[in-house]
């Protein structure tokens, strides 16, 4: 069986099982605290972070980037005219801009300030870089993401999915990162009503029920958080 | 002709520049400074930084990894035996890891802090984050380029090239964040003597050419950084 470093709150951790999921892949998941810099972990993924796969014979596969291309090219095709990276050079561009937008952008400025700040840092020793949260960086964050919906709700005013008519690596990108924002409760849904729309048919989805009922030590998931009717 | 939306001393631009170099293709370069945000750049790339590649026919690729992964799709084969993306998911999965290394864990540690406090708040004004280096930021980056350098000659000890024996898109990518440091004076290349003869190799290649004779206004290169000889 596949087996996949994680942490039920990492963004990018929760795109692959998205991916993992659409492929109809079964998934041994195993939790690693990124910033506990384990030496054991160390010795599987030198820079430290999550995700890491494991492919049944052993392979491994570091980062969500490179994962989503692997597994696009050992299971892609048989997803037919549901595969996750479209045909054509000029599309698969665009998928990974937007897929590039929500693992880069969106988690510099929205997910990886929340995370870090009201999740990770409980866990972590003062040495570490553990504490309590740094308010300043949790309100830019909030602000943060009113933009980035707007540009979900820009995105999808024209087509059903991000990236066009189908949905694709983006859409999966994308909704594992607003995931864990709205885990937080800090995603404003009533600002963005096509953002919303969207984030209600990717809540649908089979694979992302195993991420609705995640739960974290001492963290309460927001009111909404599991709700498909939002 | 391709046109690349770059800056001289953007490490990400520099990357595209190198893969150019290597598939032969020839590109006009329009200088753009990222963080002025100018309004026309961000209709062609909402996100607001470089690189950003117009291929011949209008087509618009955004961001370093798209731009490699469309240029294997559309070039790559022609490369044979030196595709800069090697057959073999495993093989493909380990240069995208070590080039997002570079991409990403290199640039938030080191190559982003250099750029950010020794060249481009030179040419931003206060609104938009100009003014003096941060020294502790530039600290904190030639810290942390002592232990990469230590990664690079840990990789290059097992084979001529970062991810094998093959020059692959990690040695570029390598090669360009290095070169922006190199630039501003801040490898200290007798650390670690495989690297530094691993990016000699690199130095010499004639793609890499053009970046050697970069010059940017009121910023003077360091004394080693056109030298093939350092």
């Amino acid at each position: 069986m596949i087996r996949l470093y994680h942490h039920p709150l990492c963004p990018q951790s929760r795109f692959v099982r998205l991916m993992l999921g659409e492929y109809g892949l079964e998934a041994e998941l195993i939790e690693e605290l990124a910033g506990a810099r384990r030496h054991d972990f160390l010795l599987i993924n030198p820079a430290g972070n999550t995700p890491v796969m494991i492919d049944e014979d052993g392979t491994r596969i570091v980062g969500a980037g490179p994962i989503a291309e692997y597994l696009d090219e050992t299971h892609g095709l048989r997803l037919g005219a549901h595969r996750l990276l479209p045909p054509g050079s000029v599309a698969r561009a665009e998928v990974r801009r937007l897929t590039d937008w929500f693992n880069g952008k969106f988690f510099e400025e929205v997910s990886g300030h929340l995370t870090r700040e009201k999740v990770f840092k409980r866990f972590l020793s003062s040495q570490q870089g553990g504490g309590a949260p740094d308010m300043a960086a949790v309100r830019v964050a909030r602000r943060n993401v009113l933009y980035h919906l707007a540009y979900l709700g820009f995105l999808t005013a024209h087509h059903n999915w991000l990236a066009g008519e189908a949905m694709t690596l983006a859409d999966l990108a994308a909704a594992a990162h607003l995931s864990v924002v709205d885990f937080l409760g800090d995603v404003p849904w009533d600002e963005d009503h096509g953002a919303k729309l969207w984030y209600a048919m990717m809540k649908s989805r089979p694979g992302f029920r195993p991420l609705l009922a995640d739960r974290v030590r001492g963290l309460q998931p927001s009111a909404v958080y599991a709700d498909l009717d939002f």
